[in-house]
């Protein structure tokens, strides 16, 4: 399990994957020692006799037990039960030799055991990016969310951030079934109207390492993932917030008004019967959406806890949201959460710019990019550029620098330069870089700006021939709007999904690259020079963690807006409506892959567009069923989709790899020398969701190299909630180089009023394994 | 001249008086070679045939140029005018040589001439503490002062600091002839309904140094110390701001609706010459309350620019308010602006205290000291405790000590332990001080904590007995309401007046150390270690300049709230309200002085009240003339006289240096070996300002040693404006050891609705000079 953010607050400025470097489980292959496993039992087998499955759980626990005797010092003698599920999944997690998980195995009911794992973990403008405004759209379609309860799977809560206070709160829904858990350093009293409930789940962490000394052993957050994403979805409004004098404005999450219930499964470290706990917990207690910014990488469905726990969320009508993953930008395939019945969102870059200005003594402005965490005074300095200085690659050369500002050459490596820099506290430098990375996850040690390098002729111009050359530098400016925005974040994973190719994942991109959120106060989250660490009560983190509670918090507005809609219908919606265009009316680019045009594979079907999505015109449902048909056609074993579905009444009269989504992939296998022709036809079926009647034509544009044939190619609906069908079929070669290709079909209303567009993907499939 | 601030960024923390070092004129005594002199005229013998002062001037320049052939090189061959004055005084200034002055002292008008000098410089929850509030009181009795206009005589102003952004502001008063003076980065678009005037005088400058490269020149404040002093008089309303995290809040002037007009004399340095014509021209433009934060040291009255300004300021109903300078606390007699038709305002803290939390491994908190300008993050770390390193005196031996907080004994010496502190860049430190020059200027460049040797040993007894003895550090807290409060800052200057001691100075404290402004956003106001410079919009700093200000608020707001009311009436009006308690009940103490109780040399008649300044019950109201009746018994010649009042039709029909003032000062000669007995006896004459009869009682607490008899001791007024008269006759000892000693008048009302109270001080007769 990993967290899925990236930490602008890296020291040195290395890229760093924040990851939730979590238990990785080693086979403990001794006869005798026992590891964490989940079961998955079939509770329609369950024995009248038993009381709730509890009972039943214990008690086959109880009788494997007696099978088992242990001897060797130092280790349990009991097999243990740490949770039991039953609503995420049926079943138990327990701590069994291997002994026991062979008893366990015959014993009836049983459907499926798995090891625990460690998760892998994926953060505001970004409403006003998003056009998320109080006059029109989803904000007061839905009452920002008054009535939504969104469970947050995550790290934990701080709860005396500003964001979690309940001003402006109405009462809680009376459907609340939740509870406000005390632990250490957390009371019931830090629950409110806006935090409406907060437990943590480490049992199965303590199970797994006996002797731990857990952190922070209640829903409080030691860590700053949890308070992040989940400000992200549904903070209250909070003015003044701002990165160090960075993005300053009033913060909010998407869905200001939404309730937050946060579920706390990891720390620093964090397992699948933990994770799996929570969201058991969240679908109990009757959350609306869940939002889950980690990520299994590289499990098959019917082992993957997110993908089992988020069936059932499916069936009850929870929409789940999860992050892509970090893994990007190469190669393909590397995506996880990558599950049909989910909604998986790629991470893209805000339409705002962290700057320093440089004023030369000639009068000349260029603007820089700064993220420097403080005001400091670079005031008519000299300006120093010197041949061997000017590498800046060397930190104890540059102790000995002159007074003044130095310009650093344009290197290709200035990550290094910066850590020089920063290490011979140098009045202050002027670095010359368009690394995109370091624009996504920002971090600046010491006083300095990155210009352009089309901005450094004139400044060397002038530092060379100016009459004792001389600059001012401030900092702390924030400038939005800028172009072109969004592009695919650079870090974001790419699709296909591994665990289920024939999908197209991911769904949507979201605002993904230094958002500004809430904080824990006690970690560092910026430095100063080598020695001094400040933190923030809001910050700045990149990664795919935070463009999952953007999505999610969109997701929470429209379940407000439309409650009859079910989970397939809102992700359709989301879908549908995104927007594959950049401010600037192109294309989004990839910023991960050289600036080119942005495959789905990277960002779905584009940028989400929460007001669009509040009336898409038409919606490609699904019912739990025809997923099941999808799993039938996985070559799953029945017990494998049992432990996904839990339930013996989803049958497989029909196997389908094809699910009704609203978007496409046709897959080739690659061949070392052949390019194979394949022809794929996809059936769909629209649901007309706008008032009254409507007729669409359908609009293709192929995939390079591809032909796309829709019949019929206009659709027309008498009324709403009418269902018509479609087929759409691609013609498409094999590509021994394995490139991808893509195009979308849209259905577009008569009147204009509605664009119904879906994306086409043509790739290799592709085998990445952990 | 000086300025009055005492800047808390200082490098080091040194104690630096933040001084305009302004050109000091040496004697240039070559023949030919000029210098600017002040020129006092007799302006009723100005010939009709001159239209206008300036032509009279002029021609009597012109007349004495010709007798002076000058030839030296480099030198201007012409005397030349600098500025003509006319409301502050008769006058010119001109760069003359010295047979010109002596030419110039011949020609019929002249009354009298002195050198160019150069001036010294005297800096909000301060609101609160003087608990002006929107319910009740002078804040609502004057609209917040929103028909006052307030000339600020500085350093200029930075217009686009958001506390002189005029949101919520009326129309300017149609009476306002001032104007917004365009200049190096200034245009006249920069004023608006907040600052609706400013000016930048710098002739006198230039004419002294004909070479200067200025600055600054125009109206812009390249300083900070004039937007400070302007916006903590009359600033608009500013949400969130604050000074690194402390003393957050929403800012504002004391009369945050009444108008600025900025008159610029002085950059980093300034001239007499320019101080006049800032004030002559305030005086033209028509404002109301004039707030000078600056002073003259050891100057007689008649050459005191000041002095002479400001007495024709009061003539046409204008307050001067300033600074009395931050010369303390000894010896006696420092005092600047100890100007009798002025009011002179002292400097003294707030009930606020910033601090950090210490949290030892132990469970214990401390709550110490600190100011440090950023959120440094200090967790959990080992806590140091070393003989050796523990002296905190050497930078180098620092640089090699473990990692962990260093804890520095109380070795009396907090300023040079805070240096090698930041210097050698340990992780973090604890000090142990109760040292309050530390806590009244603040400063501090590197993560620490000052604790209270009360504190000390528990901390100390945990490092050495601890198990791994750690701490937690957090910063940027801010408390307010601490007691005792306030009490007199140690550098504010002392009483007696130097150029007139017979008048008790100064009048009343104000709130001036650590006083949250705003500020020129390119100039230090903050350090971390000893590489980074940090500026900030609001700023902190300490000084008679502060306190000045907030008492020329309270004069603006009274100018408001009584249109009708004298200058002496008004400045009666804070005197006799002012509280000499602090906020335990007890007499404010004096932090200059060991804590001693603080005797009226130092504060005045106590901490300036505003409520009960509004309705003060009865006044001591002065005329011109009562002014002139003074000057008349202090020795001066009649054109030393006629140098401030301007006008023949003052005369000396009665010699009294007993002023009808609200104060009472009696002074003795010290005579090595003898005490001498002395009786002086004051008249007094009160007017009721309240509505209707009223009765009041004298109640006396006679100074030490002394013996006060009051007749009558009843005062019966029938109506209102009524006035009513008394003697008031102390018996005192000389003393060798120049003892004070002090007591009160106070006449109390039947009722006890009103209570005027007046300071008595017996004093040796100090005689300072520069």
């Amino acid at each position: 399990m990993r967290c899925e953010s990236f930490d602008k607050v890296v020291h040195r400025l290395h890229l760093i994957l924040l990851t939730w470097i979590l238990l990785t489980i080693q086979a403990r292959s001794m006869s005798g020692e026992r590891s964490t496993y989940i079961i998955h039992m079939d509770k329609s087998v369950m024995p009248k006799v038993f009381a709730t499955h509890h009972h039943w759980y214990s008690s086959i626990l109880h009788a494997i037990k007696t099978d088992t005797p242990t001897t060797s010092a130092g280790l349990q003698s009991t097999a243990r039960l740490i949770y039991t599920y039953d609503h995420a999944l049926h079943g138990f997690s327990a701590l069994l030799s291997s002994q026991e998980l062979e008893s366990l195995r015959e014993s009836p009911g049983f459907v499926s055991a798995y090891r625990d794992r460690a998760v892998t973990l994926d953060t505001t403008h970004t409403f006003e990016f998003l056009k998320l405004n109080p006059v029109t759209g989803l904000w007061p379609a839905s009452d920002y969310g008054e009535d939504v309860i969104v469970g947050v799977i995550d790290s934990g809560v701080w709860p005396e951030s500003p964001s979690f206070k309940d001003d402006g709160m109405t009462q809680i829904p009376a459907r609340w079934k939740g509870t406000c858990e005390e632990g250490e350093d957390f009371n019931s009293s830090m629950c409110n109207r806006k935090l409406i409930g907060a437990r943590s789940f480490i049992k199965g962490l303590i199970a797994a390492n006996p002797g731990i000394h857990v952190t922070m052993n209640s829903p409080r957050d030691s860590f700053g993932h949890g308070t992040h994403t989940s400000s992200t979805v549904a903070g209250n409004y909070v003015e003044g917030a701002s990165y160090f004098g960075y993005a300053t404005g009033t913060a909010r999450g998407v869905a200001p008004r939404a309730r937050v219930a946060m579920y706390k499964v990891a720390g620093e470290e964090g397992l699948t019967s933990d994770v799996i706990a929570g969201i058991d917990q969240a679908i109990a207690d009757g959350v609306d959406v869940i939002s889950i910014s980690m990520g299994f990488d590289y499990v098959p469905l019917y082992e993957d806890p997110i993908a089992i726990a988020s069936f059932a969320a499916m069936e009850k009508g929870v929409l789940v949201s999860c992050s892509a993953g970090n893994a990007g930008p190469l190669p393909l395939g590397t995506l996880h959460n990558g599950i049909p019945w989910i909604l998986t969102v790629a991470a893209g870059t805000i339409d705002r710019s962290f700057t320093g200005t440089l004023t030369l003594g000639n009068g000349l402005t260029i603007t820089g990019w700064t993220m420097f965490p403080a005001s400091a005074v670079v005031q008519n300095l000299p300006l120093i550029y010197d041949k061997t200085l000017s590498a800046c690659n060397s930190s104890e050369l540059l102790s000995g620098a002159p007074y003044g500002i130095i310009i650093c050459h344009n290197t290709g490596y200035i990550y290094g330069q910066l850590g020089a820099i920063s290490e011979s506290e140098v009045e202050a430098a002027i670095f010359i870089s368009d690394d995109p990375k370091l624009f996504e996850l920002g971090g600046l040690d010491w006083p300095g700006v990155v210009i352009s390098p089309k901005d450094a002729p004139a400044l060397i111009d002038y530092a060379k021939t100016g009459n004792k050359p001389r600059a001012t530098m401030t900092f702390q400016q924030t400038i939005v709007n800028t172009k072109p925005a969004p592009a695919v974040a650079f870090y974001t994973s790419r699709g296909p999904s591994p665990s289920c190719p024939t999908i197209l994942k991911p769904d949507v991109m979201a605002p993904g690259s230094l958002v500004l959120a809430a904080w824990v106060p006690n970690r560092e989250t910026a430095r100063i020079g080598t020695g001094l660490s400040l933190s923030s009560d809001y910050t700045m983190v990149s990664g795919t963690s935070m463009a999952c509670p953007h999505a999610s918090g969109v997701a929470a507005l429209l379940r407000g807006a439309h409650p009859e809609w079910s989970v397939a219908a809102i992700r359709s919606a989301i879908v549908t409506t995104a927007n594959p265009y950049d401010n600037t009316f192109n294309h989004i680019r990839d910023n991960g892959l050289n600036f080119t045009i942005a495959s789905p594979l990277a960002m779905g079907a584009g940028q989400i567009d929460p007001n669009g999505a509040l009336d898409p015109g038409l919606v490609y449902d699904a019912t739990p069923q025809d997923y099941v048909n999808l799993l039938c056609s996985m070559n799953f074993t029945k017990k494998q989709i049992l432990t996904i579905t839990r339930s013996n009444t989803y049958t497989c009269p029909k196997t389908s790899p094809d699910l009704n989504y609203p978007s496409f992939i046709a897959l080739y296998s690659q061949n070392d020398n052949k390019s194979t022709t394949v022809v794929q036809k996809f059936q769909r079926t629209v649901t007309n969701v706008g008032d009254g009647t409507a007729t669409y034509h359908a609009t293709v544009i192929a995939p390079r190299g591809s032909k796309v044939t829709v019949s019929p190619t206009t659709l027309v609906f008498e009324k709403k909630y009418e269902k018509q069908s479609y087929t759409m079929s691609i013609k498409y070669k094999s590509d021994k180089d394995g490139k991808i290709s893509f195009g979308w079909l849209t259905w577009i209303e008569d009147d204009g009023e509605h664009t119904v567009r879906s994306p086409i993907v043509v790739s290799p499939l592709v085998v990445n394994h952990r």
